[in-house]
């Protein structure tokens, strides 16, 4: 089975031989419907995400139980930064397909591939491109960490800049770990009417979400696709609510699962804007689970994430956006960060264009 | 955190100190998608309750269990007559914000507020007030009734006026136990081809539904919020039988919620009109749940309650309604009772627009 | 690409060159989710159906596009008897391929196969074989069929054999458009209370549904899959009010989708027991819809079909079922039929058998 768009990423289709593939590599199909969507049509980046986490759960989970060692489900660790590159509409097809591209004695990186077709035309468009790490979870023992078998490389050098992405992410993660506990608890919902409009006051929202059993793996732990959804499902409203137009998810951070929530917690998804630039909005969301019954534990931050939002004409074009009215001195130097992180990306990208066009 | 509709009820919003906000408010936003609205865009207002049901279930497990009490979950005992203020719209987004008003013993009266807010042009209406009462079950033993930690008011008379609501609803749920049992099981959808139109059996309606586990509270039981969207589900089909129209939900009386339903049984949820005004139609829905696996237990009546419409045009105005035609010596009487209650309602709602004007 | 259940109902699975396979056969993964099944943990046959349904629907959609006709969305017009061979429980991958077997001028014949995997041991179980017959309707015109592009055949035989089945098809939809017309509205819901366990009258149930967005295609009729769920769910709450045990759907009889069913109807869709063996049941289903809003059309019956179903113990064996009591006439009268349409099945399955151990 050859999936339509593996080897898009600068590596070859083709390194594994036969036997390997039914393991390490899925494809699957969706129609997109009216509550995919919001009301111009376009499809909701979160339903995007959660069909692109299930597809890398199901892979991983799969090659994770194909050796010898004990039963286990995947449970997702980090999502590399994603991007947006076209929107999907409803009616169309959402092809995801994910292969296995790395393996470490503790983790699986999947790449995800997803294309929308349109079946009345036949025209096929890449949609995303993610990268997500999973770690494989015992089923007896939810705290015990089970080894992954290791994938064939055709080529030595798959396996090197595997390995190499894998150091770098780990990296990333540590880091994270530590910041999020810096992170204060947003003040969320004062009293928006008394707000001026474009303050970071006036946007901010929170959604609250009581976990329940279709939310969760085996393990009885939340997928994480279904946070990556709530957690874009607010972005979003912040977003319209900045600037009152159409608007759509352009690229997702990476976001880093340190904390597991366990089915029966009550999730609060909060979100605040924290950048602008002429034609994007920058929000960061966090998720902080409290596992009230039966538990001991106190409210946790579970995951945090910096969204990027585009506001859209009819004619899908992008429009420009009124900028941030920051007013404290968190504001300003979360402005100042955030612009950073914009320039820093940019800078990225244009690099890359410059490479592709010398080769 | 300043929730934005409250003190409407004419309560000050302010009085708690810091340290008890947390765990006495909350407040969530969601979108309205295609699948919560009928085709001319109005949301159910089934949605809606089921909406403000979470938001009450969330806010009092969480304070149930702030105390040294044992593990316990907030089961809904009962819901106070609510009026739909004012219709919402798909991609509208829908504010839910919730408090806890009042604690006796063994239960908890929350207050949630519903608002709509047009992202694009930042119009924002109050749709709904409801206040619930909650009643929380240990997790352990499910017919254990926890105590519940008491709230601090900041003025006396907030605590006498919470008691009286409280001694008022007691009664209420009292009488209505003993009233149920009387209720005759109705014949639901004779042959309707043979019904003459607007009469009681023309647009009498049934609905089954399996419960499955998400449906369920972490104990295993439904949602009051789920069975409240059920009901309003039943009762919009037998409105739009009736009169052929866009309808829409106008109130709900109070319903009290005597007997649980577990999770696997399959509930009858049956509504018939009772009566017609110019501009409206009283609906009496019945929930009826048959516990038929595993179980010896009989089928038995778990909720019932009247549902209020109106027709709307398609500028949503308020259309004349056809006249209910009552043939059973029983349909007459109880159109007599529900023009009892219509009066009653209407004498009221007069009072307090005097008492308004006159201060 | 080689689908992995394909070839298994004797055909070769290699008759397509590369070129038309893209076109004509696809794959679908998903994960079954507590909601996906009853409290026993079984899939729902519903559920199957209907992502048998979506998969067919996509398959069709494309290929009927994929020439130089005028857009076009395919409608399910017919499904052949479908048996469930092995359960599906929660927490399985479901693996739903499709492949187009035939076509004719207006029609195109689609074989749909399920297979379960446990994605922790690897195990994998045919679960369904479908046949299902889809018509292109125009985008612009939903009363026009237009012309399918034909599909190409390795073999001649392969194509006559397609003709034979499709003639075959035609003339069973032709002779139940006309037993439909004489079908008599079912008596629903008579008080089950003075009921005696084990008639007729005690299991009957219905259901209503009001029709949404998310029910429909780009046309704005249901999915045929969508319709299947809810026959199923109606199916198996008569089979379980009868036996009271955990109940699993084990085949439907072939299913005719004579009439369209439009956004905004409300449908109703009746069960009714018509015979037992000693351990199956067949319920009758009905689907009545009514177009009541802007519509002068009266409601009228859409689809029929016939399910059989089977008792399981807890260790998944199939218990004795109680015999149905029939009362009047008619229930007799449709026993006997039932009973005819029993064992003709069951001497089709022995004569299979035969032949499979000659070969």
């Amino acid at each position: 089975m050859r999936l339509p768009a593996a080897g898009q990423r600068g590596r070859s289709a083709c390194f594994w031989d036969r036997e390997h593939r039914r393991s390490v590599s899925t494809s699957t199909w969706r129609i997109m419907r009216p509550d995919d969507a919001n009301i111009a049509g376009n499809v909701h980046g979160g339903t995007v995400l959660k069909m692109i986490e299930e597809a890398g759960a199901i892979i991983s989970t799969r090659h994770c139980n194909s050796g010898q060692g004990e039963p286990c489900v995947a449970a997702l660790a980090r999502v590399e930064r994603t991007d947006f590159l076209s929107p999907m509409c409803i009616g169309e097809v959402a092809n995801v397909s994910a292969e296995i591209t790395y393996t470490s004695k503790h983790s699986v990186e999947v790449q995800v591939n997803v294309m929308s077709e349109n079946i009345l035309t036949g025209a096929k468009k890449v949609t995303n491109k993610a990268t997500l790490w999973y770690v494989p979870l015992s089923l007896k023992n939810v705290n015990k960490v089970v080894e992954v078998p290791p994938i064939q490389y055709v080529h030595k050098e798959q396996e090197d800049e595997g390995r190499k992405r894998y150091e770098e992410q780990k990296l990333d993660r540590l880091e994270t770990k530590q910041r999020n506990g810096d992170v204060i608890l947003p003040v969320i919902n004062p009293d928006r009417q008394t707000k001026e409009p474009h303050t970071v006051g006036y946007s901010q929202s929170s959604l609250i979400h009581l976990v329940g059993p279709s939310d969760c793996t085996l393990l009885g732990f939340v997928h994480g696709g279904v946070t990556m959804k709530l957690m874009d499902e607010v972005a979003g409203i912040v977003a319209a609510r900045h600037c009152k137009t159409n608007i759509v998810t352009a690229s997702v951070d990476a976001i880093n699962f340190h904390e597991k929530i366990k089915k029966g917690s009550v999730i609060t998804i909060s979100g605040r804007m924290t950048f602008t630039s002429n034609k994007s909005m920058e929000i960061e969301v966090f998720v902080d689970a409290d596992p009230f019954v039966d538990e001991p534990q106190e409210r946790y931050r579970a995951v945090s994430a910096f969204f990027t939002y585009v506001s859209l004409s009819k004619e899908g074009k992008p429009l420009p956006v009124p900028q941030l009215l920051t007013e404290s001195e968190e504001e300003k130097r979360r402005f100042e960060e955030g612009k950073g992180r914009y320039l820093q990306t940019k800078a990225k990208r244009q690099a890359q264009l410059q490479q592709a066009a010398q080769h």
